[in-house]
């Protein structure tokens, strides 16, 4: 593996982790109101389009990468609407 | 330009520009207690990490959606700790 296969590597894992934090804050202290769900929406549609561009040209890195964000932005969807609801 | 190419370039955008609705939330109401910074900063760093990648790899469109990433994440880094202090 060479190091610019490393460095796509860190970059993707970050990319793909990054909401993770902000999923945290949401479901500990349940206050989304500052959120701002169209950034949510377009990014689950975008990392969606990703998933299948990659199924299409067969790219395992960028169906895994994009599969995973897309679970993880949808999920962010759910909490703020769950919890918008509830404030 | 074929079909693949074009469902790449709308992912693209999608993941590029789903960050100007919190931009503009965040500038507009100066509200920003229920964003996690951790988020913002991870992004940030992961989009330039990308960046890096296109350029080693001369991929315009690597450089030029993860450059402009880069900037708008690093914008809202910035407003988030701007606008934090004041409330």
């Amino acid at each position: 593996m060479n190091w610019l296969t490393v460095l796509g590597l860190v970059a993707g894992v970050c990319t793909t982790s990054a909401i993770i934090p902000q999923l945290y804050k949401a479901w500990r202290s349940k206050k989304v109101a500052d959120l701002s769900p169209k950034m949510f929406f377009i990014l689950t549609m975008g990392v969606g389009l990703w998933t299948v561009y990659g199924v299409l040209r067969d790219d395992l890195a960028i169906i895994l990468t994009n599969g995973i964000s897309f679970s993880l932005n949808a999920t962010m969807l759910v909490l703020y609407f769950r919890y918008k609801t509830k404030n």
